[in-house]
């Protein structure tokens, strides 16, 4: 049962591990010399493995198998954001490559930027898919250092290249492996999670305004206090929430600034980031409509004025039931009881995928939850796990 | 009955206004020489009215009644803020004037730096009062500038001049003028208040710790949200502050900030200025006990830890009866119908002066409420009618 040679799995980890390493990470900023000396290692492994390798004019490197279908594509990304974590999207490539090695009919990428240094939003997977317009490449620059797309791209000798579709009707679905970056698995003691879909952000402001007064001379009956507006919206929130959420809905207020921010000063204006996540159309759809009802009703009561801005509201993109069967067959044969299903609650290149594709996700655990940071990390043995997990789940899938 | 010539008086103010003109301001910030050349010109005011003028150590200018008691105090401070208003402290000093220049047995005070421009808090009421240790004067420094206080005493030539104190058994009571800096009097159409007390500020800082977390990643029965643990207790203090507070109490939320501040990371450390204002210790206190009963409360329910610092604890300072009585009846013969009692919710020379003799304040309105900016003003027929109210108060207190 055990297709994936996880000795040569943890080995070809630990070789692009080498490749812009930073303190115990890596530092492959999308399209520098470290990145684009980890696209080339990868080709070199692809061919290695019996695919046909190649870059298209995005990044993306892609191995085609040369024997018959039906094919399953797998993948990730294998630039890093700055000075982060050894594991991340190269996990999800390395592992594709896993797939690759035991014989499996895969085709393995290794989407561009999914880190987002050019800010864009997956530019990798969108251009596969047939979502890029060439004027967003013309318009993106690097977060970091301001440099533009084009430039980044000619100086990594992909000027001019073009960019590669997905063979239509090639795939039978789209395997990602990835580290939780949580602590969920962590904390609950297991060591698989079997993603059941990549949840929507649904972000919003909240502009309040109010009337700066002297925190003296006002009387409370004269005030119109902005802070106090917005404590008394987000109590509300607090108390309407959990009962119209489903069962893993997330919701954060990530920021409540007040203006001028002063001990003695009524506040004049309050802003507050506001969000909340789910995998459900319909949950997502009723918080949207209770926010904004509780919203007028601040409106009504309050002497200040509210106005709910919305900043993203994402689609969410639900994992494939057969691949989740198969997958979860597998987890629970190679780890019974220690794998559960969960959402991923960050955005992944599966989700710009599952637009064309049905797309499952494995997670393996992050130790003390750490991502994006040099510290990232996870146990060995859970690594090779998720990476025999994941061959037995495409096996599985593919002899249904 | 109208002891006070008003025309003299608002000359004096507008004489007064074109030391430091700025806009329709003026700026003289503490020993500057447009604060000194003010307190030149006061001297020679002073002496012109027939009082015994000197200026002692720390920049109090003193003008000392010539003729028998009993006698009152009178006056207030003559620097500004940085390009403020032109009436602000000045009124109460050219109000004394007035006093004096009918005859009352006044001596008149301008005290040195209410404005707080060396952070020091009162040094000129203080030290009349013998609270400024010479250690205090030594430490101070102007905070827009860094000068040191004994620099600045030195460049405004009173190093080394000693400082007086008030003549133990000499008054009956202290009478300071001061425009609003409110809108409270404006709005309800009314043109004198007659102040009850200064109130006390007890000034707040909570601080709450929980777990800085991916938003994404995080169920909300694992999270420690310090911002929501935050917006908890603030709501409960909006649900019981009501009930317990006085007629006239205020309170304040003027700082909620989150660390780290960002739209997709549960908020690990939230941070609350909370401030509460009364003239009266027993409701004070009855809060304060409340707000410690809520942390308390908070940190039973909440899996994060909310720590209350008192940051200031004032005493409050009560307006003397029978002064208040006194102004009471000379705002009612003079202004029937227009005036009002009411708590002064900033703080002022007369809360020092409480400690020593009774005292007593006299707002006239501020327009729109503007205060330490150079358009603040007033209109003249209530500075006028101020004056008359404030000498007719006077008048009556010292012939009880």
């Amino acid at each position: 049962m055990a297709l994936v040679d996880t000795g040569a799995f943890l080995r070809d980890l630990k070789e692009l591990r080498q490749i812009g390493k930073f303190k115990t990470g890596v530092h492959r900023p999308t399209y520098s010399p470290q990145d684009m000396e980890s696209r080339h290692w990868l080709m070199g492994k692809l061919a290695e493995c019996g695919l046909e390798a190649s870059m298209d004019g995005i990044g993306n490197v892609f191995g085609r198998h040369q024997g018959s279908g039906p094919h399953v594509l797998s993948g990730s990304h294998i630039e890093s954001q700055n000075e982060a974590g050894w594991l991340d999207g190269a996990l999800g490539v390395v592992g594709a490559l896993a797939l690759a090695r035991a014989g499996l009919p895969v085709d393995v990428c290794a989407f561009a930027d999914e880190e987002g240094h050019f800010s864009i939003g997956f530019p990798g997977s969108r251009s596969i898919i047939g979502d890029l317009p060439e004027t967003e490449i013309d318009g993106a620059k690097d977060r970091t250092t301001g440099t533009p797309m084009r430039d980044a791209l000619a100086a990594a000798g992909l000027a001019g290249v073009p960019r590669m579709g997905l063979e239509e009707g090639r795939y039978k679905g789209f395997f990602e492996m990835h580290i939780e970056q949580g602590t969920q698995l962590e904390r609950a003691g297991l060591r698989i999670g079997v993603v059941t879909g990549i949840v929507a952000i649904w972000q919003f402001r909240i502009v309040i305004e109010g009337q700066q007064d002297h925190a003296g001379g006002t009387t409370m009956a004269e005030r119109r206090d902005a802070g106090l507006a917005a404590v008394r919206l987000l109590a509300a929130v607090d108390a309407a929430f959990p009962l119209l959420c489903g069962e893993r809905t997330v919701w954060t207020t990530g920021r409540f600034r007040l203006e001028p921010d002063a001990p003695s000063i009524i506040p004049g204006r309050a802003e507050v980031l506001f969000q909340f996540r789910d995998i459900e159309m319909p949950v997502l759809e009723r918080l949207h409509a209770a926010l904004k009802s509780l919203v007028q009703e601040s409106n009504r009561r309050e002497r200040c004025t509210a106005r709910l801005e919305a900043i993203r509201l994402d689609t969410p993109a639900l994992c494939d039931p057969a691949m989740m069967t198969a997958l979860e067959g597998a987890a629970e044969a190679l780890a019974p009881g220690v794998w559960t299903k969960m959402p991923s609650g960050a955005g992944h290149d599966a989700q710009i995928i599952s637009q064309k594709l049905p797309v499952v996700m494995l997670f393996v655990p992050s130790i003390g939850g750490i991502s994006h940071h040099w510290a990232e990390d996870t146990k060995e043995e859970d690594l090779a796990l998720g990476a025999s997990v994941l061959g037995e789940g495409v096996r599985r899938f593919l002899a249904r």
